[in-house]
C-alpha cells in the first residue's frame, strides 16, 4: 500500500512556489499495537497553514522541513491492531496532514458521523473554521442583540459563519469580500444585511455608508488597509477580533501596522487576538449548536472542493488569490 | 480685576508654534447669582492637551479657536454671589483653563484639602494623571501578583505612578524613559526593578534582557517604535494598555501603526484603549487609596513646577522634548 504525501521542502518567502513542497511516495508500514490506519478522504486548506511553514515563533510549532505538511483531515479507519481508540469503519477528523494514509493512536482525532453531515462539512462549519467563527464572535467579539458587526474575508469559511451567527444573535451584519459574485453570495445566500466589494469600492466610504452609526464589532480575517478603514468607525467600547491577516501572510516586506490604532484609545475599544485551540474544551457545545442551526436551515454553508493531492499547492494558493467560494477543501 | 488668559488662535500642524495661542487680557466681569470667582494658582500641563486642539473627532470636543485653552487647574474661591456650591476660601480643582481667574457654578470642580497635600499634588498623583494611572493599570491592565509589567513614558506623571502601583501589587516593573537621569530616577526614587534608556539603548534588545520570560502587561504612553518593540515580547494572554502615544501627537505624516500587532493573535493578547473620564464615579476610592500610599511612603511623587502664564507654550513643549521630570505644572 503506497502513501502519497506532500513534504515541506523549503520555507517560502512570499507566496509558496513550486519548490516549497514535494510530492513523495512511501510504503505504508505495518501497524503496532494500539495503532490505526486512517484512509484520508478530504484535507482542509486554511490560511493559517501559511504561518505554520514560517520558521518564526507562533502559537504552534512550525512544520519542519522534511515533514509531511500539517493539515486538518477527515477519513475512515480501515485497519487497527490490538486495543484501539476507534474501530475499523469509524470516520474521524483531526490532524492527518496532506497525505493519503495516516497511522495514529487517535490523539487529536475525534469521531464524526457521515450520516449527519457530509464529510467536507466536518472540515468547514463543523470543523476548525466553524469553531473559530463561533468562539471568535461570541467569546472574543462578545456580540449582543442590536450590535453592528463588520466582517472581513466574509465569503470565506470563517467569515461566512461569523456573519450568520451574528445574524442569529440579533446583530446587523455587513461583510467585506472581493468581487460581485462573492458580495451577492453574502446578501443572497448568507443573509447579510449588506456587502462591500473591496476590489471595486472605496472601503472607507462604503463602511461609512453601511454603518452610519459606526461599528460595535469588527471581525478581521484580512488585516492591512481594510483593518485601518474599519478602525476609523469604531463605536465606544467596540471590540476588534483579530482572527487573521490574510493580506499580510505572504508579505515579503514588513507587515503593515494599523495606523489608526489610536481609535482604540478615543473609543475605549479593544483589539484582541484569538487562537481557536484555546477553546477545545468547549468544541462539543459549539458543534451541537451549529449542527442544530444547520438542521433548522438557519445556516447556509458551502464547501469548495478540488481534487487530487498532486494539486495541493495550486489549490492552496486559491486562498490568497481569492479564487474560491466558501470553505476550501482538497479531495485526495 | 484683570484676567490673563491663553486663547487658542490657530490650530497647529505638528508642534504648537508661536502663533498657536495668544495671551489676552480682559476685565473680570461681575458675578451672577450662584456663581463663584476662582483664583487659579496652578495649571496642569498634559500630553492629551495636544489632541484637544486638533479639529478631529476625539473622546472630548476640541477647543475652539477663540476659546480659552482647556486645562486642569487648582485654586481658591475668592468671591461668591448668592447660594453657591463652594464658599469663599475653599480650594477646588477642576477644568479652569489656562487663565488666572475663572467664573464657575462649580460643575466639574471638586474640593481639595491644601493641608493634606500640596496644591500641585492635586494636579498630579491625586489628579487626572493619578486617576489615569490607577484605573489604567488596575482596570484595563488587570495586573496581578507576579506579573511582569513594562511601562513607557515611565518618568512621566502617569507612567511613574503606574509602575509604583504595579510594584505595590506584587509585579516586576521595568520602565522606559529617555536619558540616564530619568532612568536613575525610576530605579532609585520610584523603586522600579529596571529601566531602559530609549535614547541610548536598543529598546528591543533591552526589553529582551530585562524581561526574558516576556511581558504580561505593557502600559503605553508613547506609541511608535517602542510599542512595536514591546509587542514582540507579549506573553500569552498579555494586556496592552493604550493610554497615549506622545511620540505621534505632533506627527505631520501619518501615525505609525504597530506592525507587530499580529503578536496579539499569536499570544491571544489584547490591546485596549482607555479614557480616564469613564472612571469618574470611582475617583473617590482611587484618591483615598493613593493618599494612603503617599502617607505610608509607598509612593514617591514629584511635580516639576514652572512659573508664569506667559510661559505656557514654552513650558508645554517640555512634554514633547522630554525636558522635565515627573508631573509638569505651571504656576500662574
Amino acid at each position: 500500500m503506497i502513501n502519497k504525501k506532500q513534504i515541506l521542502k523549503k520555507r517560502p518567502i512570499g507566496l509558496p512556489g513550486a519548490d516549497t513542497w514535494e510530492l513523495q511516495e512511501s510504503k505504508v508500514r505495518d501497524l503496532e499495537d494500539g495503532e490505526m490506519l486512517l484512509h484520508q478522504e478530504y484535507i482542509s486548506l486554511d490560511p493559517a497553514m501559511r504561518g505554520w511553514i514560517n520558521e518564526t515563533r507562533s502559537y504552534i510549532s512550525p512544520v519542519e522541513v522534511g515533514q509531511v505538511m500539517r493539515a486538518g483531515s477527515v477519513g475512515k479507519i480501515i485497519k487497527t491492531k490490538g486495543k484501539t481508540v476507534f474501530k475499523e469503519g469509524d470516520y474521524v477528523s483531526g490532524w492527518g496532514g496532506v497525505q493519503n494514509y495516516c497511522i495514529t493512536k487517535g490523539e487529536n482525532f475525534y469521531p464524526v458521523d457521515p450520516k449527519k453531515a457530509n464529510l467536507p462539512t466536518y472540515l468547514g462549519v463543523l470543523g476548525m473554521p466553524g469553531m473559530t467563527a463561533y468562539f471568535g464572535i461570541t467569546e472574543v467579539g462578545k456580540i449582543k442583540n442590536g450590535d453592528t458587526v463588520l466582517v472581513s474575508g466574509a465569503a470565506g469559511a470563517v467569515g461566512g459563519l461569523v456573519g450568520q451567527i451574528a445574524k442569529i444573535r440579533g446583530c446587523r451584519v455587513i461583510g467585506i469580500a472581493g468581487g460581485k459574485s462573492k458580495c451577492d453570495y453574502l446578501t443572497q445566500n448568507l443573509g447579510f444585511d449588506g456587502s462591500i466589494d473591496y476590489k471595486n469600492e472605496n472601503v472607507t466610504k462604503s463602511i461609512k455608508n453601511h454603518c452610519p452609526k459606526g461599528i460595535d464589532v469588527f471581525f478581521d480575517n484580512v488585516g492591512g488597509e481594510i483593518l485601518d478603514s474599519a478602525l476609523i468607525f469604531l463605536r465606544k467600547n467596540a471590540r476588534v477580533v483579530i482572527c487573521g491577516a490574510i493580506s499580510q501572510y505572504n508579505s515579503t516586506d514588513n507587515i503593515k501596522g494599523p495606523k489608526n490604532y489610536l481609535s482604540l484609545l478615543v473609543n475605549r475599544a479593544s483589539m484582541q487576538g484569538m487562537v481557536v485551540f484555546d477553546y477545545a474544551p468547549m468544541y462539543g457545545k459549539a458543534m451541537s449548536e451549529i449542527a442544530k442551526w444547520i438542521e433548522e436551515k438557519k445556516i447556509f454553508h458551502k464547501e469548495d472542493v478540488y481534487d487530487g493531492i498532486e494539486n495541493f499547492r495550486e489549490t492552496f494558493l486559491r486562498l490568497f488569490s481569492g479564487d474560491k467560494m466558501g470553505k476550501l477543501i482538497l479531495k485526495i
